[in-house]
């Protein structure tokens, strides 16, 4: 077992009920709220009026960042910074997705630092030193931002999207309340469920391949993963199911799944071009993606595959060769991805032609962590695989 | 999925060179230390030398608190918080297992604190305000209490053993070094084993029977854990099996296993009369008294044990009852329990009369939240299934 630091002090309440305890969170932070949301799906469910009782009713003065956008700019972040300042903010409270979180922690950590926030954190990783205190109230479960210290921003004059980390940006707290995710469309859970699947394996098929606590863990979490998928599909509004797809998604990420494993990224970092330069849906893209990944790199991952397919899928390993144990329990990811859940089994699905994939390996990040390295030749041979 | 709240800001660092983190963590903090330990074993394995070493070169003042006792009492926590406040300590530094760290934890906020740390915080319950920082080396894991925030301490001269939880009693930093338990004797080694399984099953055979992310990784730390155990078995120094116990024994505690569930202690409500009366090993006690409470309560309990027969136990349900295959479960936990681990099978091992029973029962706590009350006369019947 390679050697971990593990810390996270982010407080989370979780449940049917979870909204009651947003009064005693905002009492513990100053007067001055600034109150951040993407577009006007809260304001359509009733969520924005129960938050913005609430900060009434916690005599709190409100400024609103509204219009935070999927991939979230710079700009939006400068405007968030230039009201912390203004109005001398004591509390962020981010209400949706990994997107507007995102946004948030960027605005938190930039907004009491001299100088750039973007030059100074994103570009050359300074250490923040404080942040503005940052709540979360979740909307749309994936990324797992509710309950880490990563963001992402995109520089869109430039075309960088660039990620930063510092425990200064964890929530203070987290508002987990499944029944928010019943009105989410049918595609949007999908894809929360690939992407799940994605950072689960991504966190699981990589070094050290001892049997340790660390996998036994995440392969519980994808199994509960993928049950409660199949009683969500079935249907939306079963709170047992949307319960366990929202915690298993921030449990994901919440970094006990990466306590001394290598991890590798190389999926997320091959379906990102598809993302950006063809406007796909991150889940629809790790659907392509990630199960081609996975049989082109069958010989270095064969012993974690066979145990992901015989500890997630329940492949019967008798009489088999590992090879046809492994590739049996991609089939299962395949099922699952592609005829359970309905998600984009090729790039041809996806409206991207095979021309294109030239350049989307040009603009692929080849920093992988994994099994080993991945070169331009192999992200062109896997796209091809995915045609 | 009940509802939950989770929160947990311990700072852990864990491996083979995590005392290499000791430096950095001591910068965090002032001048003066408060050292406390338990007997000299730590003074034996060069430990001691190691961690004064370390204060040295930080340029730390160092008090040091010794002699802390198995059952911390009142009178040692007493003479830690006259350190305390007599030298300003800034840093209290823990080295050693679950009573060193619940006498420190209890110092902590005693030190701190107007008038008479137990009855405040451990009669009262008064919640604490404020707590020196603590920092703990762990030297022997089963009680958990490097990563949570609970204290159980000794009145030694009204008999009470109370309890006290307090995030003012989080450690900021834990270092899990697990070739620090190489040199434990087996049956140190054993106890702890059966203590941390006594844990798990205290979490996960409690309602709700639901299937939830909680529950299966529970499932997945007792594999790991009875995977670990059986190779330290035939090897102490197998590495990899040292750090799962001690990973697993800390992770079980953290709280991610309390998520969402009603939680049982009962069992080890029924073994405290059996260490205070006979001083016999809390984890030797369990061993008698876990699998006999399972088989007593077989029914109330039946889905739960029925699934862990299958899913930790691996027993084939084919053809049968629930209740042989719960049965079945069980007796395999006896097996590892009694023939893997040797650890203790009846009170009679334990030098435990029958005509003991009636005052063990009488000292029995009965504040059950199980599937259901436990009377004395329960508590009566498992005694005597134990003899």
């Amino acid at each position: 077992m390679r050697d971990f630091s593990f810390y996270n002090p982010v407080r989370v309440h979780f449940g049917k009920d979870a909204m009651t305890k947003l009064p005693e969170e905002l009492e513990k932070y100053g007067k001055n709220v600034l109150l951040a949301y993407g577009g006007g799906s809260i304001k359509r469910t009733g969520l924005y009026d129960r938050v913005t009782e609430a900060l009434k009713a916690a005599g709190k003065e409100v400024y609103e960042l509204t219009g935070i956008m999927p991939n979230p700019r710079t700009e939006k972040v400068y405007e968030g910074i230039d009201i912390c300042r203004k109005h001398g903010i004591d509390l962020i409270l981010a209400v949706g997705g990994g997107s507007t979180i995102y946004c948030c922690k960027a605005i938190a950590v930039g907004a009491p630092a001299e100088g750039d926030f973007w030059e100074r954190f994103f570009v050359n990783w300074e250490p923040a030193e404080t942040g503005i205190p940052l709540g979360v109230i979740l909307t749309l479960p994936a990324t797992g931002s509710e309950m880490d210290k990563s963001s992402v921003v995109t520089r869109f004059e430039t075309n960088e999207k660039n990620g930063y980390d510092s425990e200064q940006m964890f929530p203070r707290f987290t508002i987990l309340d499944p029944t928010l995710t019943y009105t989410l469309p049918r595609h949007q859970m999908v894809n929360g469920i690939v992407d799940t699947m994605s950072h689960l394996m991504e966190l699981y098929i990589s070094p050290p391949d001892d049997d340790f606590l660390t996998d036994y863990l995440a392969e519980a979490t994808m199994r509960t993963e993928i049950d409660a998928a199949r009683k969500a599909l079935i249907d939306p509004e079963d709170y047992e199911a949307r319960a366990n797809l929202m915690w298993c998604s921030t449990f994901t990420l919440c970094g006990m799944l990466n306590n001394a494993k290598k991890t590798d990224w190389e999926s997320h970092n091959i379906e990102h071009p598809l993302s950006g330069v063809y406007d796909v849906a991150h889940g629809a893209g790790l659907s392509v993606v990630h199960p081609a990944y996975l049989e082109y790199f069958l010989q270095p991952a064969l012993p974690r595959l066979v145990r992901m397919a015989k500890n997630v899928w329940g492949v019967d390993p008798a009489g088999k060769t590992d090879e046809a144990v492994a590739l049996e329990g991609i089939a299962c990811l395949r099922r699952f991805f592609h005829e359970e859940l309905g998600a984009p089994a090729t790039l041809t699905e996806l409206n991207i032609p095979e021309s294109a994939i030239p350049r989307l390996v040009a603009l692929t990040d080849l920093s992988c962590f994994g099994y080993q390295t991945v070169t331009a030749e192999d992200v062109s041979a896997i796209l091809h695989r995915c045609l």
